[in-house]
């Protein structure tokens, strides 16, 4: 029985993030959708908490099989350990995506020879998708129908609405 | 008659800028420098305010025909539409470009697929100028002339003698 | 009034290549699709003669305002000068295209710097689509329906059988 | 049960190909090598015909659990189909790499939405060894020890001594 | 006597910069490694002041012969004009920093024409390695070892649990 | 005393080149500009024979000091080994180069640890020149001027005349 996670910050999950987190949960018997507690990346913190983003992704997912949902907040390759997972599945879009995770994927394999990294391409469709872009858009009250899934929508016009 | 924007953050203009709107306004009837108003980038503000910006710009392209500047604070997409523009003119300089450009030219033909991107090569001389490197050179003290517009070099002067 | 030319190998014209001469038609006054008519690429010739392929795309475009398709066979610069056409319109598909299409427009700014290349970003849809992948398909019998227009699909149907 | 395929033209199989089916081995139940055999580039034949490569791998991989030597003629998804297998395995090494493989998963992926690729980055070590490298170096009495498994540096040198 | 600088913010030093400095002192008569003392990044300082990035590399090749290290707050072009250094060495690790490395070896070569940049490549082993992965690292408690000198392990393991 | 390497195909060399060789003569006590003397490249040879490609750039490197041309027809790092050189220059222009040549790199590297090879950034003007492009230009009798010798520009004439 494999054992794979889908680790990401998912602020918010888009439906790019969805389509990995379904093809994964074809291909592997169960998939934990990992979810980063406390990524701060340029010195801004997300704009949901860890809770918020597990309570959406679970919502989203609650429909696939063998999915489930938890936050961690230590590095990958520990959690994996102790998650018993064998497998990461990392959904690429572009060159830079590449790179970062090529290096990432470096780093946990000399932090950890067992965990294999599976990259999977986003659907055309998706290939230039990105949370960033879908809070800019949603920010400016652009309609994000279509990007994220719906529970996202909502919850994103009443983040913007009470800021 | 076809209106096209040249969009930016443009803080401040640069001379690859200035190549890319002149090289614009040869091509197309009408032709409006878009600056954005409130791009906060990896937590800090922009060295100039958007009126500076403006007002620098506007010096800088007074001797071409056809080009305005304008200051925007919504999408882009919905600025364009309101400036009845069909066409955005983007210079691009190098790889990391690219995939951004990219991104932002899929996710503005899938909000308003009436608003094409027309990429422009940066002139092989400035294909590795940018307002940031412009800005740590004259922080430091050194020359940025030829680098960027006469009057930016006035403007960088005054900004970092008064810090 | 602006000329554009869209140049290219088109060996055979996909719904890639269709997409990029429709959105160019939109912009510009007239657009000269120019077939590049001896281009041998790794020692092996086209699949389709450059007659062929200038009567394909002809087929292909017909429904489209003020497109006209030709063959040329000498420098794409000289060409444009024949035509008196001031922009090139380029669909720009991957990383690797970039990269030749840079080279490209950088040497015929140099060899004619009032001819400007506008590059346009293919489709999601399309942004991995080739002739050559085309031809790969065909050539084992599988199916392009929706890859190419009607007319090369049958096309290559009978240049395959005909092998 | 889930039914992998490694496909390449392997002229001849690397260490680096090696890995890359060691642990595809070690997380899929069954793990076909698929051998294309026909593959010509740039307008030169492979240096080992179909037969002698899909000899030298079963000879490389004999000691791995669950794997096959398979030599294949028509498209790939028509070949994973007949086999019932899933997933495609494909080891990336570097941006070119990406590009291509991207561009084949998408149209593998137009042809045959059911059959999922997942890459799997190259050991650091192996990060730029490629079979044409391996030619380049014994063609001219150079050492291949470490980049090839010990019956290919038998092969190549055979080969050479035989021109 | 040619003097080359191997400038970088190194917070911390680790194993790949080692090698590169390394190399350098084997080539050049004289090596520098210039620490950039107030390099802000995305609006956090280092987790090293200056004093103690210096400290560190100057602990970490004190067995390498013709090398030393200072730490500098202008220009790096001005910099190397005071020591009279006419090479700049750099290690390039992956796609993104080549971009960033090109962009600065053009600015400065516009800045300092005598000042010639020779980019290096980073052993396989080290190719995927960063002082940022390091860090992060490092914060949850995971090993180190091996990817940074011992002195620098150890300051990391004080530095952490002192937070 | 350092000796290098400026190895290529040089058919023919242009300003691209030259500007490498002298940048490398400037740092270095000897510099041999290496041409190998056999390379095909998809399944075409050289334009130049070795012989005229030694001579032209033994013509166009006269006024340089400590310049000298061979011609080599095994592996590099043999080569390099024969003639004491600790160093290989190489000039970068663009992605696709980089990737290629970091294999190369990597290969001799694995070959001969003691050879190091250095890169050196082409001059903005000449990052998009090649020999390619130079021939592809002259073939169809458009100018050169400015991007090859004087001694190539007249080769090219004559050998293009000829055929």
């Amino acid at each position: 029985m494999t054992k794979a996670i889908v680790p990401g910050t998912f602020d918010p999950i888009t439906v790019g993030h969805l389509d990995v987190i379904e093809r994964a949960s074809k291909i592997f018997d169960e998939v934990i959708v990992a979810v980063a507690a406390s990524e701060i990346k340029n010195g801004t913190g997300p704009l949901f908490n860890v809770q918020e983003r597990v309570e959406l992704i679970s919502t989203a997912t609650k429909h696939f099989g063998g999915v489930s949902v938890k936050s961690f907040d230590n590095l990958l390759v520990v959690f994996a350990r102790e998650e018993n997972a064998t497998v990461l599945v990392k959904g690429l879009r572009a060159i830079t995506d590449f790179e970062h995770e090529f290096q990432m994927a470096a780093l946990n394999w000399k932090l950890a020879s067992a965990l294999e990294t599976f990259f999977i391409m986003a659907s055309p469709a998706n290939m230039f998708l990105s949370s960033s872009a879908v809070k800019e858009i949603a920010r400016h009250g652009g309609s994000v129908t279509g990007l994220v899934p719906d529970c996202v929508e909502t919850a994103l016009r009443e983040k913007y609405r009470s800021m």
